[in-house]
């Protein structure tokens, strides 16, 4: 298990802290609590102070069932166990002046706990600072997604090569052994609910696998992940059983170039609503305009999706380290579809390519 | 796939709106809303009127990804397709007058959207309005969670029998491969992530499995669950691998006594304080009360942890067909600890037994 630089980031939030105007951020969105701390417990929280002192220092919060768990994996901040466990962390900011919180998480109830636990404490929206953060992945980060992609590539290369996506089997059989054999390659978990859509269902987006059986000359299209210490991967691929159709290759054709046009223009400094035109453009042009439903990617970490959106409404420039997805589709509904999906690192240079699985036409 | 009721829960939820006075109730949780519709996606939301008519009536709501979908899971609703889900739903709601909306979920944010959609319509909160009704469990629930305890027994059963529990094995194997079981055995992903704890480790109530190898002698504890049709089953056994130390007996007899009293205690109009007491009595007295560091018990369903929570602090009786786990635990830091839990339904008479694995002290 890699030891993730936790203290470092720390300070990335504290510097943007101060630049809000805020004396104290309290964090209470676990996966940015995990981010922060490396803690992996169902209940934590985290209060950050722009100038900590010895008497006044960050505090981690949990509860009593995980008070062993935070010796371990946050020894390096001082730990209050409590039940309430917000609470407890927002009656010690209680006195400071302006507290950020995140009121994209906080509930509304929740913010009423706050207000009577914080006293004459200026509470302040700190939305999405943490998340801007996780947006650029750190060496450690790259590397888990990096072996993240590894595990699905592999897993799906010995699917194939042991011919487990043959005519006759469900979608649900292949999804699950799709995920068996990523926990035994060493995911912790699949990163969402593994797509397996076979024939007509290829056409449906995020098509459930049900007990559809795959058929020859079917497209068969499979959208999964593994995840590794916390870290998703993202991947597409689909495929022709048998010999394909001019329609089907034709379709492919376009989604391919599309996909290798999207990726092309990952770059520093690049729109996010550019890298989604530049790959929307080609299937506009081949007339499929209204068969491409979606955003053409997202962010991807420890969350599967995680700032930056790339999508015609997105906003936002790309900036080296972010990871991110390049996912067009084109659906042709009653009949079938085809979305290619990579993740991808952004860097000053080509974009890092994580996702290594082949993406010509798969005839099985 | 059973066929639930949804429209019936819907009725259910109405007349609890009326009761309240609500004209109106949005519902944003993604489980409350699978609940009361069977969506399943990622996106989706109901706004449910008290008085609804032809020109007014109930609503789902969803984006573009989902549109074939929820025709096929929510057939008996009128659906609206929106990328900004919630917000659409809030417009359709503006102009009726006291509309209730999920104060426990919806964060700050989310509010100020509602508030800008809603126009002079009152925001009113509905905290725990679905979550109260779900925690009485209908006949298809029963059975959903009959299933998924099923597979939870059948998976640990079967690793036993092969032999897959013995020293020299790492709990990340073995948590692994209990989990590809539940798969294999139909599970639709495990109910959360499965602890497995050898030796020392056992004494800590929340083990993340790592590569501690298991060694003859040691507790094992294994607490896990399988997800069926979105229902969760829980379950947690300790083993010894090996011979058992007088202490390892005595500790195992004790928690064993005290999971029994807090069975014995479910029933209908009981005081979830007075059940969990029942179990931390036996503890107790044994002179083990600061050893039981967690509640006894939570309600389970389509979620892992749901109402009602059964411990010291919790409030509230019990109602037949709550679906509640009794998992009393002794701790010995260092050492080792025993924890028994089993899922079972409240009854008029006995609680229904759903995890059907011994209990005795299993040695392997």
């Amino acid at each position: 298990m890699t030891r993730h630089d936790h203290a470092g980031r720390r300070e990335r939030l504290r510097a943007l802290a101060a630049e809000r105007g805020l004396d104290a951020v309290l964090v209470t969105d676990l996966v940015n609590v995990r981010y922060l701390t490396g803690f992996t417990g169902s209940n934590g929280a985290l209060l950050l102070r722009t100038d900590p002192t010895p008497g006044a220092p960050d505090l981690f919060g949990t509860d009593g069932r995980y008070t062993t768990q935070a010796g371990t994996q946050v020894p390096d901040l001082e730990l209050v166990v409590d039940r309430a466990t917000v609470g407890a962390l927002a009656r010690a900011a209680a006195g400071v002046g302006r507290l950020g919180y995140e009121s994209h998480v906080v509930t509304v109830d929740g913010l009423r706990g706050l207000e009577g636990a914080v006293g004459s404490t200026e509470l302040v929206s700190a939305r999405h600072a943490v998340e801007q953060l996780r947006a650029v992945k750190d060496a450690d980060e790259v590397e888990a997604l990096r072996r993240a992609c590894t595990v699905a590539d592999q897993a799906l290369a010995e699917l194939a090569a042991e011919g487990a996506l043959r005519p006759g089997r469900t979608e649900l059989a292949v999804g699950r052994e799709l995920d068996a054999r990523m926990l035994a390659l060493g995911a912790e978990a699949p990163s969402f609910e593994t797509i397996v859509a076979a024939g007509a269902n290829s056409a449906i987006p995020h098509h459930r696998p049900d007990a559809t059986e795959l058929r020859g000359g079917d497209f068969l299209k499979l959208d999964f992940g593994a995840t590794v210490e916390g870290y998703h991967s993202d991947m597409t691929r689909t495929l022709v059983l048998g010999h394909p159709a001019d329609w089907q290759t034709e379709v492919y054709a376009l989604v391919q170039e599309s996909q290798a046009a999207g990726r092309a223009a990952l770059g520093v400094g690049v729109e996010v609503t550019a890298v989604d035109a530049a790959a929307r453009e080609v299937i506009a042009a081949a007339g499929h305009a209204e068969h491409f439903t979606h955003g053409l990617g997202h962010g991807v970490g420890l969350q599967i999706h995680e700032a930056p959106g790339i999508s015609a409404l997105g906003a936002g420039t790309l900036a080296a380290g972010m990871a991110v997805t390049v996912e067009p589709g084109v659906y042709l509904p009653g009949h079938g579809g085809v979305r290619i999906e990579d993740t991808l690192i952004v860097t000053d240079g080509e974009p890092e390519l994580l996702t290594l699985t082949s993406k010509e036409l798969l005839v099985l």
